[in-house]
């Protein structure tokens, strides 16, 4: 089965994300479906070895949203964009998952609109994975809705749970509400309301987690809007690299400190190894009726690669029909079709 | 002149910040006024060797205020309490400002009922410095208010201008807006309205600015509100802490990787001191009329000493006067007397 790759999503697009998706493919056996200027996919593709025939695809769209672009405007105004094209080959069943590192707005709204929402489910989410000291976790949202209600932290609870358990293999997540204190009285309005109804919910839910425990290992779905979200894994990303720059600045010092950089640089392969985004490659959108990884906007080669394993891994997995399933209204799930049919909202 | 000291603030009261305090004292000649049981504060200064005759006072206050502690029905039922008391002596003039390492939220609340709001300011905000590659900023609300409106970051952004002038010695420092992208369209309800003032004011603002870069120095003045505060700089510290471990854990691996750490350890401690929260010590608390130091509940000794040292820098340097002259409505602040003399807002 086909990936639908936007190849013109993200600040190093066509070369990082056709280099990328064309190593997952060898190395896993996918299919993919490059959407974008045609010729200029053609000729990104000449710089590698062609795979076997049938492998890839090309889908001509000739216009690209920019990283900076108002998403809703952008996505009104190109009505041929990668982008929507992409998730359009997805909700016609010509590819089983989307992936894009292109403006992460337009990508979740091309997805929403394109899919359409599972029932049950007022807002998508897109939920991040994130090294902590002793396993991975799931943040989420990392930056779909800067706006949520109590309800949508909730739903967003809920979704986080079934995918940890998917995709990290954890039998009962804990999950915990990113607040900026432990106690139930902290909070603002919408986390207080929030936990308030995760209480009451069957989750296995372990209350606030303060922002200096995300890495600890404490909490396996860390639960906030996707302002609070986007705020703390950019910061975090930001806090590594300039301790790589600052560690670097000092171990130039004197000789002993340079030789013993010299001697550390395979630890610090491992450091970055472990806390590196690329590591996950991408974000997948939970709460939409198809399946749609986000890439980073600096995706590298290696962050593409293994984006596009997660978005056939994801497909396989059938997470999205497990949301379904544990969460559309019991009234009204067994009248609908499944996942892959669900009808477009706007 | 007394520096007002909560001795039963903080995870290691009175212990840490009794010796801390006195530290502070014997080398920059400062007067100090601990606050909290007698007997107890007596027994702790008895570990340490005596300071002058009459630099040392202690004001009986019987109730201590826990971390955990809802701040509100705190301080309503404890009218004893150490954190209030410390305040009282600082609104009578009996001290020039008040140092807590204690719960954050009850300080707050004791500072701004005991010594009002400046007048121009309807909400006080916690100023904390941080390190970035190139210089140190500030960032406020760093935890004061949860729920802000518009016009509430405009003030913080004002009042972080004239701190960053006279604390950091920027001329016209470059105030931004944390949010979750750069262009004047990204960002929640709360910042795109801020921007719309911000842009109007005469303040120099330079726009968003990404989580990403709060590090690396593009800004001087970096506006949010107390939620989002609170979790940027937790999760940082989150962080630091996880990379440390990460690299210890990488650095044993191999005799080599194990002599390299012992070759660099003077780089990590250079490393470590420049993200150290320990070497600000505490945060001002900006706009109410009284100076009020907000530390770390975890403060070591050393977070303490420079706490206290920025205690009576602030108070010297009339922060809150600059404040009071350049930000009061011009037509009232002619009436209104000194800061030290302004009234209880409740």
């Amino acid at each position: 089965m086909q990936i639908a790759i936007d190849a013109m999503g993200g600040d190093f697009a066509p070369g990082n994300v056709i280099e990328g998706a064309l190593a997952a493919a060898r190395s896993a056996g996918i299919g993919l479906t490059f959407v974008g200027p045609e010729e200029r996919i053609r000729r990104e593709l000449d710089r590698h070895p062609p795979l076997e025939d049938g492998a890839i695809q090309i889908v001509e769209a000739p216009e690209t949203i920019d990283m900076a672009e108002a998403p809703a405007a952008a996505l009104r105004r190109k009505r041929h964009s990668s982008i929507r094209v992409a998730a359009e080959l997805v909700a016609r069943g010509e590819a089983i998952a989307l992936f894009s590192a292109g403006n992460t707005g337009a990508t979740v709204m091309a997805a929403h609109s394109t899919f359409g929402l599972l029932p049950g489910i007022d807002r998508p989410a897109l939920a991040t994975t994130i090294p902590t000291l002793t396993h991975a976790a799931v943040l989420l949202d990392s930056g779909a809705n800067v706006e949520c209600r109590p309800v949508h932290l909730v739903q967003f609870a809920a979704m986080g749970s079934i995918h940890a358990r998917i995709e990290l293999g954890i039998s009962s997540p804990r999950v915990a509400l990113l607040s900026n204190g432990e106690e139930e009285s902290k909070g603002n309005d919408l986390t207080r309301e929030a936990y308030r109804l995760l209480k009451q919910s069957p989750l296995n839910f372990i209350g606030n987690l303060e922002a200096r425990d995300v890495y600890t290992g404490r909490a396996d779905v860390i639960v906030c809007d996707g302002f609070t979200g986007n705020i703390a894994l950019k910061i975090s990303e930001g806090m590594v690299e300039a301790a790589q720059e600052l560690l670097r600045e000092a171990m130039s010092h004197t000789f002993s400190t340079r030789f013993g950089y010299f001697l550390s640089r395979r630890a610090f392969r491992y450091f970055r190894r472990r806390v590196d985004y690329a590591e996950y490659g991408g974000a997948p959108l939970l709460g939409v009726a198809g399946a749609c990884i986000v890439g980073h906007g600096r995706s590298s080669v290696k962050a593409v690669r293994n984006a596009v394993n997660l978005a056939s891994r994801f497909a396989r997995q059938g997470t999205l029909q497990r949301i379904e399933h544990e969460l559309a209204p019991q009234t009204t799930a067994a009248g609908r079709g499944p996942v892959e049919g669900s009808s477009a909202v706007s």
